[in-house]
């Protein structure tokens, strides 16, 4: 038995629109952990927020595809910690795992679910949260997109929305790897000139002070082959009015609809769906279970050659999480949005 | 040498909103037809009316997938009719053709594009106007639609926009085929009874007296797996509300958008493709050319078997083609728009 200081973010209401602090209850207590048979106890060191953690979080049951977070739950998140206690044979005390594990200090698991880091490769010099980042679900996130649902040939035009966020940024590395001509739309000059200048796309586009429409067209005079999409909206329209015959749009999230509080217009242009003989398809990555190894493996190597390069946005403090989140709805993050929770041992 | 009195409709101007009778010029001329080697020269019995013939005239050149038909130009359509003259050693003279032969009685032809269908199998007892139906491009568009995009399982449901039309009605029947619960939905009452009663689908929904979002919930409690998409707007956005997890949405065309003067707003429900996952794809059948033989054997067979039935909605006189051609937009034809410009000899 270990008797430990949890704190915890419960949900304390389905929020509607943004997030605010008030959508969740912050709970300090003793808690004295005696582990089952099968169970581990975990200290979480960094806690992911994505995009989402929103969805996971409304109140109609019409926007999820995995269930809500009950009012009064932990708030629901993916985290790397370490293994304090293990009475699970697959988990030795010491070993560092991910999964989803909560918004919280420590965690109890029956380990269904978890991933064991310290059993996988990681490149040298870097931090563990590389496996919330281009070995975990968001190098994933862009690699079965791009390759599965767009399917990118050499000398073919791709555009990525959101291409300075983590899985963005990613697509379009891959994209340059895959031989294609990258076109990345952000939202500030510092984001764009890091994709031009680091990432070595070919070209970016500010949507805050630039016609998305008039610069994809100077942009992409043969039309977009391949739009990787994060975000709805009009970056979507624009795109669609830019499409080439057989088009294809992954479609990874829609970040500019999920703080919406009623329903808004469409994308006029959908008629180019049509025209176009465009494919537009929705994915998470759990629809591609069975090629992770093989995923895993391109990531790495391509990491481990420099063509991968991610930035991470930390910030310290379980306690900042409901305000942090926010940051990724109004794009005042850079790079991956991680909350540290505690430090690790050195 | 032949001299024949030919009439024409020629486009005289790109129409804006529906099509009126002014946007085209009818010219009466005797012309002497003197065929040049590999010339034929066809009396057109046929002209068939279809959604797509608006597009082809829109002044916009973004929204077509062919070159749009210029000012003066004879207006664009595919016909049935019999070679009179052949110099071309692969149509002799009384066979039947099919091709895009324009808005008038006599064409000229180098045979490239032309069907010879004298040389195809034809079901007994039916008019040869089948071939602009079921054994057409009516039929194919259906097929390959339905079954290369929206690759119908036993025990799915399948949903049909413009059910009572002529690619519509064959969707829901090869859906049947295929084992699928078919649902329709379609603007009279006339039409469901026609779909539920002689086509056996189903389930039909009128979408001018009943919520087509509500009858959806009702008809498809586990979520529509299908969506062949035939019309747009609203429509699309009640059953982009109802879709099954992996759900596929064939875009056949979206015929609520081809008299917009400007551009409306789409569907709100855009982001259920990322939440269900779901593909949404158009295609024309020109897409599937290689299949064409295969295709066409399962029409013919399924036809003979009883199980492809359809309706015509035959317009006497060239002379009618651009009134009657608005009847596809506001729904008032009962079948395949039809227009006959001469009779067929007995």
């Amino acid at each position: 038995m270990v008797k430990l200081k949890n704190r915890q973010w419960r949900l304390a209401n389905h929020p509607v629109g943004m997030i605010k602090e008030s959508d969740f209850n912050w709970v300090e207590e003793e808690v004295e952990y005696e582990l089952q048979e099968g169970e581990l106890l975990v200290k979480n060191y960094y806690l992911s927020l994505d995009p989402a953690n929103r969805s996971w979080i409304s109140a109609s049951p019409k926007s999820h595809y995995i269930e809500p977070v009950k009012i009064g739950d932990v708030m629901r998140g993916i985290t790397i910690g370490q293994v304090i206690e293990s009475k699970n044979p697959k988990y030795d005390k010491g070993e560092y795992v991910i999964g989803t594990l909560g918004w919280q200090d420590y965690s109890v698991s029956k380990g269904s679910g978890l991933i064991n880091i310290s059993l996988l490769p990681k490149p040298e010099g870097v931090s563990i949260t590389i496996y919330l980042n281009v070995l975990g679900m968001i190098g994933l996130t862009a690699y079965f997109g791009l390759l599965e649902i767009g399917k990118p040939k050499v000398g073919e035009t791709l555009v990525v929305s959101a291409a300075a966020g983590a899985v963005g940024s990613l697509v379009g590395q891959i994209g340059k790897i895959k031989g294609c001509r990258v076109i990345g739309i952000a939202g500030t000059e510092e984001k764009c000139k890091w994709l031009t200048e680091e990432l070595k796309f070919d070209g970016a586009i500010n949507y805050k002070t630039e016609s998305v429409y008039k610069r994809l067209k100077e942009l992409c005079p043969n039309g977009i082959d391949i739009y990787y999409e994060n975000v709805g909206g009009k970056i979507l329209d624009a795109a669609l009015a830019n499409l080439a015959v057989y088009a294809r749009i992954p479609v990874c999230g829609m970040i500019s609809k999920y703080n919406l509080t009623e329903l808004q217009p469409g994308p006029s242009n959908i008629v180019q769906i049509v025209t176009k003989r465009a494919l537009m398809q929705g994915f998470i990555v759990n629809d591609f279970l069975g090629r992770i190894s093989e995923a895993m493996l391109d990531l790495m190597t391509w990491f481990n050659e420099g063509k991968l390069k991610y930035r991470e946005h930390i910030v310290q403090g379980l306690e900042n999480a409901p305000r942090a989140i926010n940051m990724l709805f109004d794009g005042s993050n850079k790079g991956k949005l991680i909350i540290q929770i505690a430090k690790e041992p050195t």
